[in-house]
């Protein structure tokens, strides 16, 4: 009764973006500290020894993830990785995590073991310490909020709004194998519905799911670039798939950029999984998302500095805004990337 | 068929209090930066300049709110004062927010910017920024989590665990008048719900639904102690009612504690309407919550620091352990305080 609107415009008009950008656009900030608020993988909050980066993240039972596939010690563990992946993408290091949870009555404190069994493994992993919560019920399902506060240096942290025109665009790592997994639990999923006697069929499968319930953010990267003395220009992580963070880079940084099909690294799996489920695997890891790389530019001078580094792949370079965001096939066409992001209200 | 437990317990044989302890019991801080984890208003971060102070909270549609009579502004301003207030009560400064919420289908974008509009009014007139959050969907309901980033000095930081006997228990501003408040806007819900035409009656009660729906935090308190040279020995903010928060005083400082009923400061609004729903006023003090005023402990020899204090009141003090947490009745009688805390799973 007290919340009667007449206009109703749907969300979905706008897209996830479109409503943050219109929900935040009159809010300013107040404090000094604030170096950068709402916008990039994390916050930015000056301190006399460098700068605290917090990120949070909400995972919501039938939106984020499913418990028929994902067991609770992989989510708590996920819950967590997802959250240092965007500290990791400042060029910062996770130290604290905050986790808050909504729960059913359907939830015994042996399931709630579990999901903080895998909690306490990604802590012990990264060597993030868990420093607060809450813990309340909900009226359906299972929601999952963390935020994760990290350190990092002023001069080192890496934004998305900072690429230039000539910087060479990278990526950690290889894309598309999270989705292909999520497609693989989806079947097997779908089969254990409509005949709950089949055992699922998973064989040879690990790669791919794996990827999906158990990903990794890259703090050895991190690690890397320290060592190697190279700070990348710009840095996103890829949480939505590649076309969005591209987009998302190229959009603050008001700049374009081109993507070589070819230079895009996909996993043998992926290729083959793509194929089996009549996908192009291109498409796989331009829209899939949830591959937790990091995407991120480098000056063209620094090139020497991760030419001979693993897992660092060279998929094209930043361009004239005017240029467009574009795809290089590797049968000689330009496709123009569109951003992504949720509609799925 | 991943998350079958054989063994099941129920969280209510735990409680809310008893299901943290229990899921973070094993949990190590491997940070040097972590000065506190679980177990305060707020973590506390030390930084060069002093210290970080983080506080989280989950509100959930159906658990914390509910619509019928919450206007969206005013739960935004909520959700934001709710999680300042345990700032302050470490006797710290909210310098930055992050907001997530996951929302159905059913909320407009007009609905969202009432939302961010309370959660704007909130960050004005406290200073705080909004500095990050998640934005996503959800299968039913809203879900609004919170976090707020303070800023202190390590020395002033009040803790829960840091009482002595002999302190004196004060608490800012009266009791009860949320829960009252709460109560009213029940009552008319139920009234609208079996008669529509009806229109709600809440003359005359604006000072007790202002209490329930438009929360202030004490951030003249925490100004007041700074200009009197005042640092409570002990601080926790009132936001599940006086025994709960008295029992937390108590059990982390190791001490006991007596309240004396004639201490416990009343609205006139508050004595009224608890009579009209024929119950106790003190009962609603100790058992209501959502006051969010300070309660928390001062050394004896600092009485004359907040004797001529304005909305300060001294309830009691702080005794050894064994004596036990006790109200000392206006009839003269001793009751066991007990702890409360959700069981409403």
């Amino acid at each position: 009764m007290v919340n009667d609107f007449g206009k109703r415009t749907d969300v979905n008009e706008l897209g996830e973006f479109g409503v943050i950008d219109h929900l935040t656009k009159n809010f300013v900030n107040r404090n000094a500290s604030t170096l950068k608020g709402v916008g990039d993988d994390a916050a930015v909050i000056e301190t006399k020894d460098g700068v605290k980066l917090v990120s949070t993240d909400f995972l919501v039972e039938g939106i984020h993830f499913d418990l028929m596939y994902m067991p609770l010690k992989h989510l708590g563990y996920k819950a967590v990785v997802v959250n240092l992946s965007d500290i990791y993408a400042m060029n910062g290091i996770p130290e604290q995590i905050t986790v808050s949870i909504a729960i059913s009555n359907r939830f015994s404190v042996e399931a709630l073991e579990e999901l903080y069994a895998g909690i306490e493994a990604a802590c012990k992993y990264y060597k993030v310490d868990l420093v607060g919560g809450d813990t309340t019920s909900s009226p359906k399902g299972l929601v999952i909020s963390v935020t994760a506060i990290g350190q990092g240096k002023k001069e080192t942290t890496t934004y998305r709004s900072t690429a230039s025109v000539g910087d060479l665009l990278c990526v950690t790592g290889n894309l598309g194998a999270a989705y292909l997994g999520l497609q693989l639990l989806e079947r097997e999923k779908q089969i254990y519905l409509s005949n709950p006697g089949v055992q699922p069929d998973l064989e040879g499968q690990n790669y791919l799911v794996g990827r999906q319930l158990k990903p990794e953010a890259r703090v050895d990267m991190i690690e890397l670039f320290a060592k190697s003395e190279l700070v990348p220009t710009a840095m996103i992580d890829i949480s939505d798939g590649l076309a969005s963070e591209v987009f998302h880079l190229c959009k603050q940084s008001k700049v374009g950029a081109f993507v070589e099909e070819s230079g895009v690294p996909l996993h043998p799996d992926t290729e083959l999984q793509a194929i089996n489920f009549k996908l192009d695997p291109i498409t796989c890891a331009l829209s899939g998302g949830e591959d937790y790389e990091l995407l991120f530019t480098i000056a063209p001078d620094q090139i020497e500095k991760i030419k001979y580094l693993p897992d660092i792949y060279i998929m094209g370079e930043m361009v004239p805004a005017a240029d467009g965001i574009n795809l290089h096939t590797k049968g000689g066409n330009v496709h123009a990337i569109k951003a992504q992001g949720w509609r799925h209200f």
